[in-house]
């Protein structure tokens, strides 16, 4: 039987040779990069050459819990995957939550690591430390859903836990997502370099228990971070009954949501359909995450009209807008749909509304016409188009075939000026926060070792006036970049690393994350990390990941944004007028890296390095 | 625990007090009707008052398996829901294999008699007779797939197989569904019944096993059933490898696979696309039922196109007519999305595709126009017009919501001799043996219990050339009332009563079905069955459906066709020239009530009841 903590275990898979290993979890693995993430950046980083082909054998798909994950912490069954993104070139690292990342480590491993690449299609079973790899050929083409039943039913066990990909994965689209349940580690690509693995799912079941080192400090340090999500004014009494959408009308009245390809910023009454209270009608029930008592998931169900019958868990905030607003559709059934297809095809909401809503941009300036479109009426608000465009980039039909690569490889091929409108990062899509009025959402957004991902550094400060560490303004450049390190830091080692999920930190202990961590993962492992120590695995693997990135040819130049942010002003709404020129990029960047200990290049200097304790490969 | 066999138990379930009840299974039950269809029948007849609104608490929904059941007998998992028709006004019964049924027995039930209603939406769960109503209230509206998914996690455990309705059902829609996984109790609109009730679903979960009278020979029997499956030469050979669709081409060729609302039998060119060539191309794998080594279910997978990642398991042979030829559409992709649709909202695929196949002639006739269909161009073959139909009938929009109602009340409403073109018999819609090639199979849509039904007396020697009894020519009327006699008792008590099923009658055990049945059922229950015996039952049935329809009105006139059938000869093809004129019909009837011991009008004499030991109410 599993034991658990570091007493826990690694999975190396080699589907190549259709192999599998057991590894100890070395002890300075665990101390200077805790879990989740930081396991598996520091794998990458240590194993990857530079230049590694995302789509070839070589790339290594590793899905990480953290040290927390099924000791019965609350909002702790989260993972992180991760391997070389064929989307941003850089690393590809998302989060999920569910069933799946505490199965895992009830099965045995704090980490599986996939190599190789298998000749043909397999799966793979993991129960309790038994390996097996099985043919998957019957599956291919499946649904997400589908996959995950027939799974179940060959098993002869509906309880496993599946994490699988999608038609899209299959079919190695860049912007394909792994989905488990309805739960997606949705961004980078991750569900490509699956498909390019041959691999259509890991199914997990686990009937161990990780031991707790300490149980009766455990126990003292779970009640706190109970009682700090029970004293939080918004975490039950708001999040937990409306979910991400809580903050749509927010940030519309902020002028900060995103409409129309971020042209259209600010015009509110476009997106009244998206609203708190449109979205409250249609919940139907929740659907938490294993041990999570927040239980933020409300799922939707359409009811009557075009779209009845649709269910999504979500729509999320995220995708009412890449599913909504940026394509200019305020119908949530359309959105609840599009959210459902995603998850069946396997491909990242944000990602795929961003590209859509890319195209239709240039479909209403001509730049591309009905010829290209398979004679899609492509505009703004057509949610019938935007619906069969996500069936067309899954299955690399037509149009959909280049939309799929990212818009910034969509805008190269496309040409005509249209990589203006491609709202992108580093090739990643941009998040819904419009950061010409939020600024460290901004910088966040610039210099993400992701890409435009406001999941690794997301500045709650700008957002929920939360004077943490200190007061900010929105609108102001000054004082983000140390705003951002910080932001950074924290969330990557609570929420990547420790796999806690992101909603404590924004809502409850944002203030108390990095000692409640620590409290919580000496109880549970017999470490004995300080707050201080907790927070600098965060800047760690933040180094870590910048070293890859610039191992890939990531400069300053990329951490930097679309045209349109630079140059063009929110046209309506509170943060009307507002953008980041250039000039402002760079004194938040030249502020930011001297925060990091990096050279006006963004490189890491060699003193920071050996601070952190990390040696160069 | 469980001990099964006839110490079995009935559970008896009020939904208006939330009560249930377990009663034993009288012995003379066992011996007079065997199981399934015959237990819920006898039930219905004994318990329902005549005139009893379908869609009314004092309607009883009735789900029954037979002896064999989960007692590790091939092709056993099968059962009977039955309850009076919201559709006919008759009764109305189904058979659904999968799981479900042999879960339910070991939950520990042979029968579960649903009474009543419950004054708001409930689900019911069962786990080793412990029997609990859960709220289903955040069920409400969702589709079947997703409907299990969330009661699986609500009770902790993905292993309850469950049996539930749709968006349709919940609506009372009078050709709802009863779906267990991705298979059906299709007809007759018990998923209404179930709707009507506020009864979502029902979870079980088993974990025992009916015991077995007398070991050794039942290991004989099963052997000697075994061996018989082997021996048939189509069995393996072929119907393991094609399903149901195994019969497409065969029919075509005959000149009797129905197109256009069997306005165009025999345009073989028309079907080209849903033949089996096709057909084999789009299967990924089977899903076999409980117990089941044939494996009939042939699941399918578009791959690529306007469906792509739509999967059904089947379309089954009648699904193939009528989501396909009969509403002139042959392209299978289409097909497969229809049919799993039609499984997602919980509706009938023949009723719902042959109303649809009939509004498109009304339409084309000029009957109906795009006033009446909210501008959908419902011609035969537009397949996204049929899809969209589809979801009007789930959710009783505009047209969808007479056409739900089923062909004839439609007609009656819609008027203007539109009822010449609704093929249906008591209400219910023709499958897909055009009978007019077919005279066995005619008789038998005329005179079955539950209306225009295949499954009640299927003539296979019609079809498949097997001289058991007899030779027959299948365009010749004389002969066909005493076939259709035999094979609607032995069919009943095999299939419906034993809920075996019914493809081993039709292509293993035709000629030995009943002593089969009797050795089996002797072995497993200590029961002491002849074959003779075990054939009575089937009649003995077959009356007592007859005497609750005379109950409810129907008559000799009842017994009938469409105008259609005997007016218009079938214009091509093997079969080309074709009709069951009326005289035909009063010939066939006279000989079919003589040989049932039947008078004139077709009520059952006092003499063969007393024969048959059947009380009147």
């Amino acid at each position: 039987m599993y034991k658990g903590g570091y007493a826990g275990k690694i999975l190396r898979v080699d589907l190549t040779t259709k192999t599998a290993k057991e590894e100890p979890v070395p002890e300075s693995l665990a101390r200077n990069y805790m879990g989740g993430a930081g396991f598996a950046i520091k794998t990458l980083y240590d194993e990857l050459k530079p230049g590694t082909s995302a789509l070839g054998p070589e790339n290594k798909l590793i899905f990480a819990v953290g040290p927390l994950t099924a000791t019965g912490t609350s909002c702790s069954s989260r993972m992180a995957v991760a391997a070389k993104s064929p989307l941003t070139g850089a690393i590809g690292m998302a989060l999920a939550g569910g069933h799946f990342p505490a199965e895992m480590k009830m099965a045995g491993y704090d980490m599986i690591i996939i190599e190789g690449k298998s000749d043909k299609p397999v799966y793979i079973t993991i129960k309790d430390g038994e390996v097996r790899f099985r043919d998957a050929k019957k599956l291919s083409g499946m649904m997400t859903t589908d996959t995950q039943l027939f799974i179940k039913e060959e098993l002869g066990d509906h309880n496993y836990r599946i994490a699988c990909i999608g038609p899209a994965g299959e079919r190695q689209v860049p912007m394909a997502c792994i989905v488990n349940e309805r739960r997606a580690a949705g961004r980078k690509g991750l569900g490509a370099v699956m498909g390019s693995k041959n691999l259509k799912a890991i199914a997990v079941r686990g009937t161990g228990r990780p031991a707790i080192a300490n149980p009766e400090v455990f126990k003292t340090a779970r009640a706190a971070m109970n009682k700090a999500m029970k004293d939080s004014p918004v975490l039950y009494s708001q999040f937990s009954k409306a979910g991400t959408p809580m903050v749509v009308d927010a940030m519309t009245e902020m002028g900060i949501y995103s409409i129309k390809n971020w042209s259209a910023t600010g015009e509110i009454n476009m997106v009244k359909g998206l609203g708190r209270a449109t979205q409250d009608t249609m919940i139907i029930t929740k659907n938490p995450c294993h041990d999570c008592p927040v239980a933020c998931s409300q799922v939707k169900l359409v009811k009557s009209g075009p779209y009845a019958g649709y269910l999504s868990e979500g729509p999320e905030f995220e995708t009412t807008y890449s599913l909504g607003s940026t394509v200019g559709v305020d119908y949530l059934p359309a959105v609840i749909a599009a959210d459902r297809l995603c998850d069946e095809y396997g491909i990242d909401t944000i990602s795929a509304g961003v590209a859509i809503g890319f195209a239709m941009e240039l479909y209403e300036k001509g730049i591309i016409t009905k010829k290209d479109t398979d004679g899609l009426e492509l505009k703004f608000g057509n949610h019938a188009a935007m619906i069969e465009m996500l069936r067309k980039i899954a299955y690399q039909e037509g149009l959909g075939a280049l939309l799929g690569q990212g818009t910034k490889k969509a805008a190269e091929k496309i040409g005509h000026g249209s990589a203006d409108f491609a709202m992108q990062v580093k090739g990643l899509e941009l998040p819904a926060y419009d950061v010409r009025g939020a600024k460290a959402h901004g910088l966040n957004y610039a210099t993400s070792y992701t890409g435009a991902d406001h999941n690794r550094g997301y500045a709650f400060q700008e957002i929920f006036d939360i004077p943490i560490p200190e007061k900010v303004d929105r609108i102001a450049t000054k004082g983000k970049g140390k705003l951002t390190k910080w932001n950074q830091d924290t969330r990557a080692v609570t929420c990547d690393c420790a796999t806690m999920c992101a909603f404590l930190l924004d809502m409850a202990v944002p203030g108390i994350a990095c000692q409640n961590t620590a409290d919580l993962v000496n109880a549970a492992t017999g470490l004995d990390l300080t707050a201080a120590d907790v927070e600098k695995i965060g800047e760690r693997m933040n180094n870590v990941a910048r070293l890859f990135n610039i191992g890939e040819g990531f400069t300053r130049k990329d951490d930097s944004f679309p045209k349109r942010i630079m140059t063009e002003p929110i046209k309506a709404g509170a943060s009307k007028g507002q953008l980041i020129s250039q000039k402002d990029l760079d004194e938040m960047l030249d502020e930011y890296y001297a925060e990091r200990g990096w050279d006006k290049s963004g490189t890491p200097t060699a003193a920071r390095l050996k601070e952190l304790g990390i040696k160069k490969r």
